[in-house]
């Protein structure tokens, strides 16, 4: 039998865990003070915290710790590239069973040192408590390099809205393993790793986007807070949403399995969690590879698709 | 009835909680974006991130709302101080089940706030999610102001150790609660709103300090990590523990309820939570009011009391 961080105690796991954190130039002082020093050269420091709880976010059956790693670190750090900034460092904190595994923590710190170094940061610090509910609690900070943030309020009447980064095959994804199937291998993946397109947030900003987010709860719930703060309408086209021959074939997979919207659209509309990039850029803009023109922003208020209102996309984690 | 958190769902309850936040000049982006823009004029920002779990943390029999914001807010908040920092922002995860009322999560909202007023920061952004298991996750970053962060590693032999703060008041305020005991009012208050020195970080950096960090598992246990990493020994004299009336009536009245240790000074050297700042300063340092001698820095390894290796004190999460 394995070891349980039960075994080694609070002061054994911090040991262990930090020991496997690789460091970067940003993070001046790492693990093992009374707080990190991370370096924010710009004068400002981007920052956002999400929790994830075990039943709610993920499933232990479903994904395994390097997932939760991965996907723990990726959802914080695309809210930062999102602001158009470029991600620094990572807190993390983990109230756990004393039951737990050391072999799960273990492979929980190397998705989060794998995924960070796909965003350029590092593991900086944290914290370790017992709890009944395994609950991971993570901050990023990022870097906006002289760039002025990027906003969700900023849309305007004429801008074009555009993505970038895959849209649906996480909750497609989720419908196959809630239905017991083993494939398409690429929506199981998305659902355990999402992939956000980290470097395009900083190109984004660049390039003018006049507003941002990443796409955590369906595009069209989220792009819903653009045009609530902005005071504008989006008008977006199922026609122009990217081709996805891998989504099209979940959607198949799960039409013969009776299980969910037998559309892609209706799971590139609604759902979340691929941490997709969302912007509206002044209609002049070139959009570079990598970015879909799926929309436009209009006067008037909230989200449009093909002209009509949509039915309510996302979800709450309450309601 | 009062309604629940399950009642006005994630974005009622978010723009509920961020309508109580007040924002500083520190916090450029506040709540309500994917990320917060804090202010970090130094160039670098301290940065440290804790979790509190309802029944190994706080109990809400014992603690409101209110006090489980404050406790959130300064144990983090004291961090950054020990650093030699002086905090300017606040992210805070909150997951809670739906049946939690607003009324607590006002309350917490209003400790949080009443807190960072008292540091100087405020509450930047956060997040909120379901869970069965009421825990509060808090990030707090801060500015070092061109001062050197103050580090665990470098007490030197010859440096004296010092304190500032209430010593053991948390630790005797808990162990009252456990007697059910309602006084001294100044412990009970101690554990469930601990009182650390902010200002007093900085200061000490600014006096040349060269070791610090907040007594939170307990003065012997927090300063053996001092002497850990700086390869030294530090000698304590609890003759020298700063007098406190206050605890010796608490001692007074849980010696008669025969629950708890005898001697004061052995709350001061293994309770945790009041989160003091202990220090150690070169020899010639005048130490400014507030601070107390406890003991000096000497060749050698772990803390000794009195001259003999103590008791291990305070505790493990998971040991």
């Amino acid at each position: 039998m394995g070891s349980t961080i039960g075994d080694i105690g609070e002061f054994g796991l911090i040991a262990r865990v930090t020991a496997r954190f690789p460091q970067t130039e940003n993070v001046i002082i790492g693990p093992g003070d009374d707080a990190a020093v991370v370096r924010a050269a710009d004068g400002r420091v981007v920052a956002t915290t999400d929790l994830l709880v075990e039943g709610q976010h993920f499933r232990r059956e479903w994904s395994g710790g390097r997932d939760v790693g991965h996907k723990a670190a990726a959802q914080n750090l695309a809210d930062v590239a999102a602001m158009g900034a470029r991600p620094t460092a990572l807190l993390v904190g983990l109230a756990a069973p004393p039951d737990l595994a050391t072999a799960w923590t273990d492979a929980l710190s190397d998705g989060l040192n794998a995924e960070c170094a796909l965003a350029g940061a590092a593991v900086a610090g944290g914290d370790v408590v017992r709890s009944g509910t395994l609950t991971i609690a993570v901050t990023a900070l990022g870097d906006l390099e002289g760039r002025a943030p990027v906003r969700r309020d900023g849309a305007r009447p004429g801008d074009v809205v555009a993505v970038c980064g895959t849209l649906g095959r996480s909750a497609a994804g989720l419908a196959l393993l809630r239905a017991g199937a083993d494939g398409p291998a690429e929506c199981l993946a998305a659902h355990r790793r999402p992939r956000p397109p980290y470097a395009e947030g900083p190109r984004a900003a660049e390039l003018g986007a006049t507003a941002m987010l990443d796409v955590s709860d369906g595009l069209v719930q989220d792009l819903g807070h653009v045009a609530a703060a902005s005071g504008v309408s989006v008008a977006l086209r199922t026609g122009a949403l990217p081709a996805d021959p891998v989504l099209d074939e979940a959607v198949r997979v799960l039409a013969e399995l009776g299980a969910g919207p037998a559309r892609p659209a209706e799971y590139m509309l609604a759902g979340g969690e691929d941490h997709a990039l969302a912007a509206t850029f002044p209609a002049e803009t070139g959009l570079p590879t990598g970015w879909t023109e799926i929309g436009v922003v209009t006067e008037g208020d909230g989200v449009t698709v093909d002209g009509a209102a949509p039915v309510r996309g996302g979800w709450s984690h309450f309601g």
